[in-house]
């Protein structure tokens, strides 16, 4: 392989074993000359010559294989669109799919089995995704920043140009490695020169940016500015129930495919922050999403509505309104008016992705609604990739959330899947946390989540740990001591980073703007509905029955559990209600005796983690070791100063003492 | 006169009375080619004839006026150095004075007098100035932003030139017409471009520009980085100590003064928050500032060198280190080994500018040292020139305090002046208010600030009240009841932004970096030395004897006063003592009762500013009217934010409830 500037993460194969055949390309039923059948060829070879040291011999359209082995590549259309039946024996390995995505998906199984360790012969799997759709939403913006980045600057702009090179071609296959097939490739606020790429100005490079997302099966798909027909167009309206509005994005939308037929469609961010939409000229976000779906329908492009819209000037003060609220608000009336290539896009939680909130009412709460879940492996609240916090558990939890939307089909996972409704729509979406620095990621670390995503979204069965272990496996060549080692790190790291944060899922608490770092106060006297509430005897936000409702929002089961603080989970206490200081959890332990000790032990906990990876500092190639280190070095302090402040501030506050004496400041 | 972009401040005049008469300049013992008595005279024309329609004929040596009235300008070697003796009568006006200098300030006298209400027969004054240096430092960038303006951007860079153009002379005639002497016209924090206006690249405009300077009396000043032998000499050290530094620097300034000899010295802020410094080094401060002294020596230049160092990487857990204690720590020690022509600038407090700190120790605690006091017209922490906030109250408080480092000559204006100890290197500086904006100073009303320190500064002696009626009278033609109401305005305004911005000197409370607006706890636990240090039972930092000792820098007098918390005047209590919530103020008062009064006052009292201003909107020009008038708009929104985020604060912290049942959140 090539040297280059930045890393290759879990494709970067490792010799497994030396197998000494030589392996034959078996097609039945697709073509070399198809463009993602290529891709998976070359992938296949690419791995099993560094995984094995095998070599793979030209591609023929049938035939057997004397003493070689054969990859045989076969089209099976009983098998599930994208999906992958794979069996492997003496004679070489066995694929079926019924489309070429499934195909190069299959090879990527295999790679993967591979790579974890299992011989060729031994391969197996059967296979199909969960989701439809499995996207990367960038916030990436054309000056080549990225909004709540963390790995350094974008990959795709520079100067309000798009980039295209060899490190496109490499982000193309790592999505595809993990089953991703939709990258909307610029930030949701678009602006300047963002609101552009549906003008001829952008019009080549995008073209060939969605080629070479289609030899990977990845769909190409732009965050709109709704605003376009003012921004762009010189219109002095974008209501989008105007004739002339509807008629403008209809010629728009017709230059766009016909330059780009391969687009997926438009991801948009409407009457949101500051973002202009439909609310503007009196219009529901129905109106606004329907428009664009029937514009772009001729074109079987989908329109993806992300539905955090929420009152971002509150009045601290004002302890009714509540943004919690706002999703299901908003958007519940509509339920059933949406249509049917229009998708909602819905944050795991009613907030923006703290470490720790209740699933959304609105996921499943809408019945008859294209439904997509979002999260955000950027770790915006999360640690900016400097925290180790491994984020499958969340996404777990949230997928395995049972809504009570259906007697039977009722998880989050069964409403964005689409098997609830029977619906072909759905799927998870992910803010994602790479750019352009050499690892990626920013740490190598938080690469796990970025891989994990991606499987998570293919096979939302994959537990956390499977998933961990998979990409381990396949990142170091780690003895499996170390390997448990660096598993339980990974597995660990969500809790202890919620330890030493904020308390019982109340959130915020973090520095204004950057989002890094304690503030306890630091949102409670501004205007984006993020409140904390403490005072001297208690803290918390009452969303009961008795204060703003929001518990109300979910379907009865779940209502009357988080209605009652005895019942509602107790890592949501002060989500939902306000609590004293002195009451009693579970555990026995008062509710400030509980913040006092997980702070402390959270603090203690990352330091463990530093160590853990300070163990196994021989198997881990010395670059990526010490860029881990040094985050592991600005974690402790991030820890040790969540710790002081949140303690000081509560002790400052209650007046009431830490049991065990610890200083606190 | 001609229309301009820009106001005239207090030098637009009104028309007076009509004298009919006709007036004819008489020098005696001053050349009409001298620069100064050049721009006195063109002063004296401009405002006679516009204050009272009678004309002015061309200049005589001597002579007597037959009905003519005479302005006579006589040079008298016994009036003080920038001192004059003006005296009108039926036949015309005398001014005697023995430089440039005293003339020009005498005929601004003199418009001044005649603006306020004097005939030309009644005009009578004997002055001399308070102190020999009247300083105004820009904190302007070269890049043409303003470090803490609030009036737009600099009217002396833009794009790393200097700017010269009419508002230079305009801004030069200002200076002039309050008694300025000397101007710093870049920022002390001295990076990029700004390091090189030691180099030919900006000789030239630095010559034109000292020239039009100098003209009007002011020697033009810059900001110095000290690091700049390793900056702009390609050296790898910048210690004041080494002899090849010592060499760049002594050539260095040749060549500035080779070019720019009219260059009064240079301010330097070193080893100040991230600056390069001495310390670096393992010198002192004395060492840095005595180097640069002896180089520039030759020229009759002056290094004034600033006294803000403080750690400002504190850990807030700390409470041992106090950062009001820095200046005196790092500066007494060396109290007499400071060169004749190096003077230390000293801010009127130990922290930064806050709307109430005691006086810095350091004033009168030196008492072998050149000192100069420092204040900030920039409304930095006393609302951005949004809020009214007329502070030369403030500075008449810091003049007026008795130090008791003499037994007669003890006020920091003795101290500053030069009276305490015979020296001849003295003065006040301010950090200067002013910016691009039409009207100079972002709110009309701030220019009392700007005229305020001039005044102030030419004269300690005079009131906060005296210098308002004159500024009111200059700028505004107002009956005597609005003047009234427009004086207590200003006289008002410092107590109420105290009211309801951070309590009882404490400070800070603001909002981390732009410093508008409150934030309790926005300092609390950072890196700045800057801490209320409040839990559930009280609040304030304890600097007495039994806590940082911080009290104890002063003379014994204040020492003993300060460290009572029973004789510590009540302003100051929350910044020498930590104080329970029910501690008895003098008024009967708990001290949580008072935080809650005051704050409610303070917002009534801003509301009161504005319906204050409203009363009086017919006689004042529409489009000054309504920009003071926006900005109270917003001063209420802060007003209101202030008090219910410092109430809510206390109240939640405290659980103590406000005795009078008013709503806080």
């Amino acid at each position: 392989m090539e040297e280059s500037k930045w890393t290759k993460m879990w494709l970067d194969y490792h010799r497994i074993y030396d197998g000494g055949r030589v392996w034959k390309m078996v097609l039945g039923g697709f073509m070399e000359d198809q463009a993602v059948i290529a891709s998976a060829i070359f992938e296949f070879k690419r791995a099993i010559e560094a995984l094995t040291g095998e070599q793979v011999i030209d591609v023929k359209k049938d035939g057997t294989a004397g003493n070689l082995r054969t990859m045989c590549i076969k089209k099976q259309d009983s098998v599930p669109v994208e999906g992958y039946r794979i069996a492997g024996n003496e004679e070489g390995i066995v694929l079926e799919a019924s489309d070429e995505r499934g195909v190069l998906y299959g090879i990527f199984a295999i790679i993967r089995q591979i790579a974890c360790g299992k011989r060729a012969e031994e391969v197996a799997e059967v296979a199909s995704p969960s989701n439809p759709l499995r996207m990367m939403n960038h916030w990436d913006n054309m000056d080549g920043s990225i909004e709540r980045g963390y790995s350094g600057e974008s990959f795709f702009f520079e100067k309000d140009e798009i980039l295209i090179n060899d490190r496109t071609r490499d982000y193309a296959r790592f999505m595809a490695s993990i089953g991703i097939n939709g990258v909307v490739i610029n930030n949701v606020n678009v602006k300047g020169a963002a609101s552009y790429l549906i003008t001829d100005k952008y019009f080549d490079r995008l073209e060939s940016l969605s080629e070479i997302f289609g030899d990977y099966g990845i769909r190409l798909y732009l965050s709109l500015n709704f605003a376009s027909p003012i921004e762009i167009g010189g219109m002095d309206s974008c209501d989008p129930l105007d004739k002339d509005v509807i008629k403008w994005w209809e010629d728009k939308i017709k230059e766009v495919y016909d330059r780009l037929p391969l687009l997926g469609g438009f991801l948009v961010k409407a009457d949101s922050e500051g973002r202009p939409g439909p609310f503007t000229y009196g219009r529901t976000q129905a109106d606004g999403a329907n428009m664009l779906g029937d514009v772009i329908k001729p074109y079987d492009g989908i329109i993806i509505w992300r539905c955090f819209v929420y009152n971002c000037t509150q009045d601290w003060r004002d302890t009714k309104t509540d943004r919690a609220r706002a999703g299901y608000d908003y958007f519940k009336e509509q339920d059933g008016t949406y249509h049917d290539n229009v998708i909602l896009q819905i944050k795991n939680g009613p907030m923006d992705f703290q470490i720790r909130e209740p699933v959304s009412p609105l996921l499943g709460g809408l019945t008859k609604t294209n439904q997509m879940l979002e999260v955000q492996i950027a770790q915006e609240y999360t640690g900016h990739q400097i925290d180790l916090c491994y984020l499958i558990p969340l996404f777990k939890e949230v997928l395995d959330f049972h809504t009570y939307c259906d007697p039977e089909k009722d998880t989050v996972a069964d409403v964005v899947s689409g098997r609830t409704m029977g619906n072909t729509l759905g799927g998870m979406a992910a803010v994602i946390n790479t750019g352009n620095d050499i690892n990626w990621t920013g740490n190598d670390l938080a690469a796990a989540n970025l891989y994990g995503f991606g499987r998570l979204s293919y096979d939302t069965e994959l537990s956390a740990e499977q998933i961990a272990r998979e990409w381990i496996a396949m990142t170091f060549k780690l003895p499996d001591k170390e390997a448990d080692i660096l598993c339980s790190m990974l597995l660990r790291s969500r809790e202890i980073y919620e330890k030493y944060s904020s308390p019982l899922g109340i959130g915020w608490m973090v520095t204004p703007n950057g989002h890094y770092g304690p503030s306890v106060d630091g949102y409670e006297y501004s205007r984006w509905g993020t409140y904390h509430r403490a005072d001297h005897l208690g803290i918390g936000v009452d969303r009961s029955d008795k204060g703003t409702g929001y518990a109300q929002q979910y379907y009865e089961e779940n209502a009357k559990m988080y209605n009652d603080p005895t019942t509602c989970p107790e890592e949501l206490l002060l989500f939902f209600h306000h609590i004293p200081y002195t009451w009693k959890l579970k555990t026995g332990k008062t509710l400030i005796q509980h913040i006092y000790d997980s702070h402390f032990e959270g603090e203690e906990e990352a330091r463990d983690l530093a160590s853990d990876w300070e163990s196994i500092r021989d198997l881990i190639p010395a670059e990526a070791f010490d860029r881990v280190k040094e985050r592991f070095g600005l974690q402790l302090d991030n820890a040790r100063e969540w710790r002081d402040q949140v303690n000081s501030y509560f002790f400052r506050k209650s007046g009431i003492a830490d049991e065990k004496g610890r200083t606190i400041y």
